[in-house]
């Protein structure tokens, strides 16, 4: 399949973008790109590859803008139930405290996932699998860690490969055991760390090494954060989690900072996620690492909170910077990739070239898949969006709206662009 | 047509909710609504409609949420071309003096509208049109103001009312000549009020007279700020305005207080609107009065600025509080009621069910219109919603999606509840 005649082709090609270098997006004006076998097999201006290939079936953007299929390298996607009088009870005014004794925050999300079947679980979370799709996001990471025991956290991962295997989306799991302290190891949270390593992390390589069907082992990570996981006991998670093999990735700085960044990168973690209350030195550390910085601006958004990444910062330092949706059933239910790039545009000043970047190719770095997905290059995925614009800027500029018109997964072409005013009665 | 089980339908009967009223969702547990004739001729249980009606054709709600169609009351749909480029220079840090300089501002769109045709400024609109009417909103106040003389301002009116005559979307218009001075009156503000109240609002009501259909006559709006129209000027424009018969609406307190939100009390106007630097004196006499105070946090949400309107005085004072978009080509091209709703629950710090009422039957009294829209009651136009939730609280609680599956223009059904996944290629 030739497509063809895109007002801006955005290829972001040449590799995750460190520094000054983010926001190099490529651009092809009138361009064109062939697809076979669901991957990208030529790349160029439209009059060059028309002739060249005359005979493939063609699809026309007309003038739109074609850019690569978003990237979400930090979620919470499979959860079950939801916490919407949580969310009424912060407007309100009562506090973290006084939620948690009516039962809200991750607690209430372990209890009603631990209480939930595999299929069940499957069927909930592909809706909002659908969602994040018809909103740009060809590949996402998600996180287990509303289950906090051995069999719930398999459960979830069960959940997220099963979902990967039906597609379209395509899901990069991570195990995070180490997301919060269940109820049962209260005042014990040694215990708890102990169990993760002793039982969980072993538990999980041998159910993957079974049922993961070839696929690499899933991330680890922890949170960690005062009151949740100090930084020794992150660091002892992580210790045996790399002595198994397991990739790593941490929740740094959220609230306070207990020095997980600069852990990251001296253990070469992936990346590390959230950084608002990170030091000049862990983003100097984190720059001079190949750990990606993610952004999460979904989470201060959504509880109002004036804090964000330092982003400037980490740009100026070098480093590798990208931006996530955080999608989770507490204050960052977002769902779509797209207002991440106009939140990271007004709150840490990213330009939409600089947002593009972080949503694509850095955002693939994040998940250490930039070999393969994030920019529109040869032998790449044909993870293709198709935007109902003429001008890329217009992600970012335009916001709660939804521009994409096509999405194109391994070379499979889901078109939303709808006559949307012919009613059906 | 029988809708009938939805889970919760949100009648939001009893006319506008002032004060602590507000959030009075009047809610129907599997509730029904008969729809005739493009009206609401019942509403009540499922049970009880099936029984009364069991010959209709029928539209199973299916544990859906039913809630009034979404009605916006502040926007600036109409223009021609985009300001993506002035974006990116504000990203970059650049003032609003040097994007005057760079030719960005008012005056860029103005130049656009006001080289663009009749039928091109309907295509573009009716674009946009189509992305606010997926998203929920079934009707919208509009205003011109990017003509600025005479010929263009009433060609914005053109454009609006054959909007609003093609449908489904439906537009309240208001004319809006005094949006900025244009530069052919640099430095003679004076001037152009004497032909806006001269030449403009005669010829606006004669057009109107002639064209409109039986149409009520417009709104007339002005940006009463400091560097636009002064308290004496909007004043001026008003007794003219009001004398011809027009109903009036203002854009006050945005960025100084200048006194328009009593002025708008005081002449009984449709409503304020921004109202971010208002005084707890303004705030008292608009609560007061029958003029609705409309807030915009997209506006504040674009810019990143963190003011917004004090929208819990409001409600303490016992006024009424609408919401809006200001969907613009400069800081607020906003695309959703829904995600004003999300910025409320978080920047006004509304509940959910206080921010779906501000953006159905207080936003229908902010345009005089809340006798036939903003609420499900016998009689009125069937403007309906089916939210893909079985809780309206996701409305808010979740944020940069679209939750509306179904959306029911006059009795017309259109259904975005798409099986999204399945391929075309």
């Amino acid at each position: 399949m030739l497509i063809h005649s895109a007002a801006q082709l955005l290829t972001l090609a040449g590799g995750p973008q460190r520094g000054s270098l983010l926001g190099t997006l490529g651009i092809i004006q009138d361009g064109a790109v062939l697809v076979q076998d669901g991957r990208i097999t030529a790349v160029g201006r439209t009059v060059d590859l028309l002739t060249a290939y005359p005979h493939e079936p063609q699809l026309d953007a007309d003038g739109r803008v074609l850019i690569p299929g978003l990237v979400d390298p930090h979620t919470h996607l499979v959860w079950a139930g939801d916490r919407a009088a949580e969310f009424e009870m912060r407007i309100q005014g009562k506090n973290y405290m006084e939620i948690m004794a009516a039962g809200g925050g991750i607690a209430a999300t372990m209890n009603a996932t631990r209480n939930t079947s595999l299929d069940e679980l499957i069927a909930e979370t592909r809706k909002r699998a659908e969602i994040l799709f018809r909103n740009g996001t060809t590949t996402l990471e998600a996180k287990t860690g509303y289950g906090l025991n051995t069999e719930s956290e398999i459960r979830q991962l069960a959940a997220l490969l099963a979902l990967d295997d039906k597609g379209p989306l395509e899901i990069v799991p991570t195990f995070m055991g180490a997301h919060a302290v269940p109820p049962e190891f209260k005042g014990n949270t040694d215990g708890y760390v102990a169990l993760v390593c002793e039982e969980m992390l072993p538990a999980v390589k041998e159910w993957c090494l079974a049922n993961a069907g070839g696929r690499p082992l899933p991330f680890v990570d922890v949170f960690c954060e005062a009151g949740v996981f100090d930084l020794a006991q992150t660091r002892h998670i992580f210790t045996v989690a790399q002595g198994l093999g397991f990739p790593l990735k941490v929740h740094a700085d959220e609230f306070e900072n207990l020095g997980a960044a600069s852990l990251a990168a001296e253990m070469d973690a992936a990346s590390a996620d959230h950084l608002v209350k990170t030091s000049f030195e862990d983003i100097h550390r984190l720059a001079q690492s190949e750990t990606v910085a993610v952004s999460l601006p979904p989470t201060p958004f959504g509880l109002a909170d004036g804090q964000y990444t330092p982003a400037q910062e980490i740009i100026a330092s070098d480093g590798l910077l990208a931006i996530a949706s955080d999608i989770n059933p507490g204050p960052a239910w977002c769902e779509s990739m797209q207002f991440v790039i106009a939140l990271a545009c007004r709150y840490l000043r990213l330009t939409p070239a600089q947002a593009i970047a972080a949503a694509t190719i850095n955002a693939a770095a994040a998940i250490q898949r930039a070999d393969r997905i994030g920019s529109i290059e040869v032998g790449k995925q044909a993870d293709l969006l198709l935007l109902a614009v003429d001008d890329y800027r217009h992600l970012g500029y335009r916001f709660g709206g939804n521009l994409v018109d096509v999405v194109i997964k391994r070379g499979q072409v889901f078109d939303f662009s709808l006559r949307f005013l012919k009613p059906v009665h």
